[in-house]
């Protein structure tokens, strides 16, 4: 599929939609969404929503609205929710420990979940060669290059400490990585090809308290 | 202080220059940043650092650069983190327990961390009454009316199943509460007045997936 270069909160919005039509309980199927209820659902007009999906199609039927599963399946395909994305975790602190288990817990049991944990790295000697809930292995740091094509790895997500997180990245660019997720909490870069987003708790939290009273 | 209109972008990177600022090893003071150093840090222009602090004040010398130091508590003052920010935990899961764990360490072992959990928030009966790291101790949610003024808690987190996170918002939305941090995977609705933001790790997964190759 043709990469659109649609603006980031186009798509943030598309997997919204996405997760809203997942969560929708559609067994029987060919039940049909307007764009106010999906709007209403996601926290934006019915405009937009329209909007946002011509952006990809034309997926919907003037007065009727979307089906359902059609709308859902199209997103997925646009979203690459219709394959397994592969993930690996490097730092396997108590944050690591904890997204790895919540990231292990939904592919196992919710049928559209499309991200599969499949290696977690750390440096530290006590971690390395354990499993973290039995099933994915925590490989060293240094073996990123190797891994990264080897397991197939779409998407890396950043928990080491904030001063080991530029080096991890660096490492991790090298072999091709595309995409990262960091929490670390500091400022990475990399080039332009790679995608890279933020979930910052402290910077948040900080964000948030400049709305609080003095 | 009287609370400006700054854009949430505007903000958003206040918090990160405060941040670098105070990761700066300063001790002996008197030492100047350039607009450049802290934009290079930053990842954005010069220009634009000089355009979001001048939104707030003049805290430079043309040709000199910003006292580390003073622009350092210039903006602690802006954002509010000149003072202690009480937080609460609603959800005592892993990701909850692990963002308690992670916030009580950077509060003790970080003199400019501004953000102390207070109270953590469960409705398991196996969990209500025990304590979080011998400090923090687990109410029942039911108790979040009374405990949000007693405990003067400024920011919750939410970390509840999504099907529950609406309701608990509800609760602490009649309460009084100001802001919040949602990391239930879930859409949330709150009134205006209410600061909401979201740290979603499936939706930003899905998001970084759409920019993998099909």
């Amino acid at each position: 599929m043709r990469k659109l270069k649609a603006p980031d909160v186009v798509i943030r919005r598309l997997a919204l939609y996405l997760r809203i039509l997942q969560q929708i309980d559609d067994e029987e199927g060919g039940r049909f969404i307007s764009s106010k209820e999906l709007g209403d659902r996601a926290g934006v007009n019915s405009a937009q929503v329209r909007k946002d999906l011509a952006l990809f199609g034309e997926f919907g039927k003037q007065g009727v609205g979307y089906e359902i599963g059609y709308l859902r399946e199209e997103l997925r395909a646009i979203l690459n929710a219709n394959r397994t994305i592969n993930v690996a975790i490097v730092g396997v602190g108590e944050l690591g420990i904890a997204l790895a288990r919540y990231n292990l817990r939904r592919f196992t049991r919710e049928k559209h979940y499309p991200f599969r944990l499949v290696a977690a790295f750390d440096n530290d000697p006590a971690k390395v060669g354990r499993k973290i809930e039995k099933t994915v292995e925590i490989f060293p740091i240094s073996q990123l290059p190797e891994r990264l094509p080897e397991l197939r790895i779409d998407i890396l997500i950043i928990t080491v400490p904030a001063d080991a997180a530029q080096a991890v990245v660096d490492l991790a660019v090298k072999a091709g990585v595309r995409a990262i997720l960091n929490f670390a909490p500091t400022k990475l870069f990399v080039p332009p090809k790679v995608r890279l987003h933020y979930s910052d708790v402290s910077l948040e939290l900080q964000q948030l308290a400049y709305y609080l009273e003095s």
